[in-house]
């Protein structure tokens, strides 16, 4: 069933017991934010309530879940936050793929899994949807939910900065930040601290940045040798294709991120400020949306990077 | 006279006629902002006014100034935005050091050098104050203004980044997106889009970053053979000394920049997690905040490196 209000999925949280929260696989701050903020609300109520994710929680959330312990108890309810489709469940949840009873989340494209859905589309974070569920159950966030909650919606709008930083988002905050979030804490650990691979890595990287067509292109290339010799996470290869567009003048962004095995296929990101990105990746059979998009190509680096700035010429 | 009421600064700013409005040299986007916001929100109550600026403003703010005009007249009242000191006005407008009639500021340090002064050092930004002034008389920003406003309040929050983005800076910013304001593209042309010269130079000094003490204190030295080969504005070099910080694991963060003339001095900025960074920088003669400091040395790079590096180890 679809809930359509937010009195209906209100109902459905209070009629919960026994609840195991799943969360995404390769968790963000917002499924790991909207996951414990509702784990700790439903417990705060007398409601016994774990959350599980299929590779654990990063240790740069331990600010959330440093004090975090599983509870015993026989499962009755399964929950869902952030989480567009089974498949990013992951390994080690996805034998819940056709048990979900209820789903929370806020992608466009949700699959409709679950027994019942609460999918808002406008939120710029399901953080922002538990804080709303929190509020119309006329209860306040505590500390500790005010910091997850605030996680969330300050992550999925890159704190502030992007188009989905509605008013509404900013009043959340607002209002959290009342309740004992600690803002400037959670940004500097999500948005400022880098490791020393990862910025040694990226001057690497844009040392070796390629400009095209007057500056209008740049493309730029994260190769094993670079992932190896920084010591990177292969998972965490995502924040590099934003650098391209970050230098002004550039419309098209492109980066190429060589694969492990077999090391000569690239699997490629198209960042646009006005040309479509998904047009450009789907010469090469991929897609997405009109600013991201991605798609693979094999050969070598110099025959990848030409096909790839042949073709983002073409939407200059 | 201290103005310690918002309606007595409103009741001041109902009283002006023919209003130049000043900025504070080397110009930020709340000094912007501000003096433009106050500008057209004035034009709008049929108040002449013009702002004026020792430098001209920079055209990364041109989307708040592209069809502005000087309007022709008789100078009656002198209002001054974000300047805490008359030597901060520049060459172009010290003239006006003794002859301000109204000073609406945040900076703690205010020298209270206008006939009426109003300073909220609680607020975050200057442009939250005009905000507040331009609901106190009834009215609201029109969508010029509330990019004038937005652009402020979201520069000197650093994005909403900081300890100073309060509640109230988020609620202002919430209304500021319904009255208007572009935040998204505000924040991409503020935060996001550097001068190639820049993000390469940037690799290059992040490139010789050096690391003492298990990583606990970093160095970076942004030479004159750096800004010459990229072509860096020396007047442009604030953002460097945060570069240190952004690494995982340091508490003190240091940064060198050498002088045109003589080249072997070097003014440096000492930025700290915890450690009292204005103790460290009186060791030779500098001073600053707690976390944000400030000296100068004379010496090769490898003295001077030498010398602050010793200092800062007795602060870990």
């Amino acid at each position: 069933m679809i809930l359509k209000t937010l009195d209906e999925l209100a109902e459905k949280i209070i009629g919960l017991k026994n609840v195991t929260i799943l969360t995404h696989a390769r968790p963000d701050g917002d499924t790991v934010g909207a996951g414990l903020g509702l784990c700790y609300f439903l417990r705060s109520r007398g409601v016994k309530a774990n959350v599980k994710n299929s590779d654990g929680f990063p240790q740069k959330f331990g600010y959330l879940y440093k004090d975090y312990e599983d509870q015993d108890f026989e499962e009755q309810s399964v929950v869902s936050v952030d989480v567009a489709d089974t498949k990013l469940l992951g390994d080690g949840l996805i034998g819940y793929a056709e048990n979900v009873d209820l789903c929370i989340d806020h992608h466009y494209s949700n699959k409709l899994f679950a027994r019942d859905s609460y999918v808002d589309s406008d939120s710029c974070a399901v953080c922002l949807i538990i804080y709303r569920l929190i509020r119309k159950l006329g209860a306040v966030p505590d500390p500790l939910i005010a910091d997850c909650l605030y996680t969330g919606i300050s992550t999925d709008t890159g704190c502030f900065m992007y188009e989905n930083a509605s008013p509404e988002s900013h009043r959340a905050a607002a209002d959290l930040v009342e309740y004992g979030a600690r803002a400037a804490m959670i940004n500097r650990e999500m948005f400022q601290i880098k490791s020393r691979g990862r910025i040694l890595s990226e001057q690497k990287i844009i040392g070796g940045m390629r400009f095209e067509d007057a500056g209008r292109i740049s493309l730029i290339a994260v190769t094993n040798d670079i992932i190896e010799s920084y010591g990177i996470d292969r998972d965490d290869l995502d924040g590099y294709a934003a650098i391209p567009l970050t230098v002004e003048g550039v419309e098209i962004g492109i980066t190429l991120k060589q694969l492990a095995e077999p090391e000569d296929t690239y699997k490629i990101s198209v960042r646009t400020v006005e040309a479509d990105a998904s047009a450009i990746a789907a010469a090469f059979g991929g897609g997405g949306h009109k600013r991201a998009a991605g798609c693979s190509l094999s050969g070598s680096l110099e025959e990848v990077s030409a096909k790839m700035i042949k073709e983002a010429e073409k939407f200059l």
